[in-house]
């Protein structure tokens, strides 16, 4: 198979990084027992515990449709309501999979310009209704960062934590770009989760360098009690499940994790500064972490197209480009200047 | 991380084939489409299509609990039932998957000493009740070769497609160790599925050398409608989909998918050779594909687990062992070796 | 127990018709076939049949939320997507149960001021996706009369059907009082539901005079397969089912179905006459069936609260009245009086 | 609609005694909050209480699947598993309600003659299985009486219980007919639920007397927490409440809850009598509650319908009948003359 040039219309398009790809195939080599009883599962885990620095409960699962779902399905009963932003992966792209998991636990929406939760939006969303005939709330869930590109500060999770136990409801965190959020921030992982009142976090690996798979971290030991046996029932139990968690060995060890994350963040903030002076091109949102969305005129991006491009539209008009592990800067260059010249043609016309 | 002497537990033990693995790699480089729109999964559903002869549909999902749990969830409605085995492993090994995925299937389970279905059965658990407060059997599922080792000819899943329609019923194929079956019979994938009445397969890659991943394969394109969705919201769409779907190229066009079952299935038949003469140790099954069931005294298994073998036990007081395809013909030997050495360590006792 | 003075406050405080009593009490004589196989139950569906002039299935079950939930259920699969108002019963006040009993599917939400949906909105959002990641629309369900007791005209409804039909989704029908619908529209059952493209009617008995019960009505009997199976297994098959059909006997033999809605309709009229006068009090609604919703100062709706009368009040602020079967007129003059005179002493204060 | 003459195919035949309906008439004069916040349902709960001389939580549902599934997802996840008798109703004639109410807990049925389900049989369930395969045992399901009309003695319960408390399994009780088993033991109803170890117990209203309903009763409070969410999503919410509670008071208040049972239990005693001395009829299970189960050859049941009888037939081969609260006494000297005369024609034959 020959392969194209490189596209950045999302960073599910990069393959696995070294790190990954390497300890992937240290694990190749002999038997292991299945299901999980392996040292590599072992000690994956341990280097969650390590770069958390507490004593969290890890699972490790196929995707992060299966990693959300069933952390929130954890914390719900069918007839609770979780609240998130309008703008959430889980209610805009999982195919109803919250539901699914749960068996009917309805989302509420906190309308977000940028996707982001406030604690007074919990405060209205929680206190709306408090009848029988509306679904309890129980959870709520934030995107670290947004899938806008927006990253919550630790004092912004902080807030949201203290909302969400003066009400009595959990707080989840979908990790999908995690380590992006980490890069941005500077931070801790530990401070931007437990350490600022998080309950449960879906890491997402896929985004982050590996081939497949998410872990769900509980910092509350509690409320991980029988998830092994809801990951089971739920197809999300791997047989050979060292495949699932060395290469994790492979990206936190080696510090990969946060370095892909920069490297992603820095292509993002490439693109942008490259493409600031143009009149005919903003930014829809800030540049936070690994991606960039911009408003541009239909011509522009017909004439991106033109030349190759790939990329996601959205309501309103613009192009979101995203930035993996292995954004080529030059390719990232290239992409800036056929920006440039699809305005100057654009102008012409 | 050491590795240990390769086990006969399980051949969810082993690690991927060379011929996966390459195709992994392969796969890789550059950028790809997300979701399955890419050569890769083109390529890997073309070469089913070529394996089997047919225009079948296919898609590539992580795991065979969600594999099995989601093809007899599409052809059933939560108040309908599916006839299986007593010995299925839906019904024993899979923590209620079925009827999760379902949202209520039951499974009628036909007793079975060796886990083969038969047309009496299936015609007895179908005609058993017929009033609405029981469900309405509309699948029966075999699995190819069965839980124990035992491969369905030609000739009995004709038959039992047969009564199926006759009765209305679908026919669903558990092949987690499909390749097994083929190998075992001579035959090709064709004629032991859609050519005998089969409509939907389910053929385990894992078992079969893969690190992660199973394909369902509709013969009857009009059951997979909106199959794709059902997949996306029960968290089984791969992002990176070409990494689910480029190892069965590897598998299928190099031909490794039947030479990895006859291997494991040679290895089998070699420790059933090699112990056939102990008085003290029985075969509990035929063997057939790559799984030796052996009955044995507690003491012989007592000495077996001294010598560091593991392997699972089953009621009545045994030991299995499977080959996969890796299994090393001199630690095969080596095992026969301590089986005819415990043996006789028992005698002395 | 003492009986309170009538209250307005919901359609639901109403006991039951005397045609409905008197044929309940009929049918508890001597013994008859449990789970509907019973004369009663024939002769209630026969009356469906002819009301409607077509030979429709029925399905007797015990509550709206059932019937609808269980409706919508059987039109799609989890991952399919149901079109409603944002004011839709199904959304605001069923704690989940859609998505409960049709193991998740969502509810596509089309922003309405009065709760009517639009074949444009309908158009709008089953258009506004495409891919798998987001549940395929394939139900519109309207509520007729909306909760706002808004009335569609038949020509509405054709306009829907019509839209839905094009679009390949089939078209459900809240009727939780359709026989205001009726009254307020005077046309026959036939015109509103079926002639008009209706595939699937929920039947609303409560609201209508029954102790208990709705009908959920296929006028397409093909989608009507198993359903029986579907209400056993959720729990909405009466044993005694001769006490959930013979009631609807009366209803409409006598033609109380539509003298009850036509009094609880004329009642609403007859309130809203009798404020329409006061300054300080608005319709939020045009009346056009049993329901009035009245815009107040705050003051004047804690005077109507010290007055000892119960309402639901909205976002927004005002108080809503709903009339049942039984309401008194005198008793519905002594609201318009007691409004009146609120508004009175508010102008003093 | 004329009166067929009484039947003992099921106690679902009766109609409704006169102190149900009485009190339901009297609980229709006037308007009453919906959902339950109305006194009838109020008193009605404290009936229970009264009866049961304990603090309990009721909540009232339309049907005895509902009843059982609702209490018995209550105390479950999906991925747990609920111990019950092969022959438990809920195994054998609820269309997988309990699998559909709780999105998939399976049943682990305990072979058993009779119906009852022992300590040693539970033990033995409960310890089978340990791994995360197979779904994790959580609750015991007793019926009290059985299917069979077996009684389970105050000894037997709390020897049940105390297994229970020491596996970590709470136990469920499907009181169907509750009061039979009462009335068969001549002790309290406290005695046989709370004060044995009970935490939930389905009662029966169905078959004591009612039109329609059940009653779920938690003895442990916390076990209730949200229970009424979950009745409001499951579609078991009354709107006009006090129609499914009112009749309660009468049956409770009135000592008929207990006159009914006992009435059926005698009718069944009398069959029993009256048929001893007939060699060709023998009684598959000693006659304890409202139920005779009777093996007779075929020609004998066919002369039995013959002679216009309905009744269940049972593998094996004989008939059924139970006797409800209305049961003339002159009708079974009726039916028990029929089984003498079949039994003397089929012995000309």
């Amino acid at each position: 198979m020959t392969t194209e040039p490189q596209q950045f219309a999302s960073d599910n398009y990069a393959g696995a990084c070294p790190e990954a790809l390497e300890a992937m195939l240290a694990a190749n080599a002999g038997s292991a027992v299945a299901y999980g009883d392996d040292g590599w599962t072992q000690r994956a885990s341990d280097s969650f515990r390590t770069l958390f620095e507490t004593d969290c409960e890890i699972f490790f699962v196929f995707n992060g449709t299966a990693a959300n779902s069933l952390a929130l399905a954890s914390l719900c009963q069918s007839y609770h309501s979780v609240i998130c932003s309008s703008a959430a992966h889980v209610e805009t792209d999982e195919c109803g999979a919250p539901e699914f998991f749960s068996n009917g636990s309805k989302l509420l929406l906190a309308p977000s310009a940028d996707g982001k939760l406030t604690p007074e939006a919990i405060r209205t969303l929680a206190g709306s209704r408090s009848d029988i005939h509306f679904p309890k709330p129980r959870v709520v869930t934030i995107t670290q960062p947004t899938e806008t590109g927006q990253v919550y500060s630790v004092a912004e999770v902080r807030a949201i934590s203290a909302v969400c136990r003066e009400l009595g409801l959990k707080l989840h965190m979908d990790g999908a770009r995690f380590a992006h959020a980490c890069a941005a921030l500077g931070c801790t992982p530990a401070a931007i989760t437990w350490e600022a009142g998080v309950d449960v976090l879906c890491f997402g690996g896929t985004k982050n360098g590996l081939m497949v798979g998410e872990a769900v971290i509980f910092f509350d030991r509690a409320l991980a009690e029988d998830f092994d046996y809801r990951c089971k029932q739920a197809g999300q139990l791997a047989s050979k499940m060292r495949f699932l968690s060395a290469p994790w060995i492979g990206l936190i060890e080696s510090g990969a994790w946060l370095r892909n994350a920069e490297h992603g963040n820095a292509c993002a903030e490439r693109l942008a500064a490259r493409v600031a002076d143009l009149p005919a091109v903003q930014l829809l949102f800030p540049v936070q972490a690994n991606s960039v969305f911009l408003v541009a005129p239909d011509a522009v991006l017909d004439e991106l197209r033109a030349r190759g491009w790939r990329f996601y539209t959205f309501i309103g008009g613009g192009a979101r480009f995203m930035f993996a592990w292995d954004a080529d800067p030059a390719r990232v260059d290239q992409l800036a200047a056929d920006i440039r010249a699809a305005c100057e043609v654009r102008a012409l016309a």
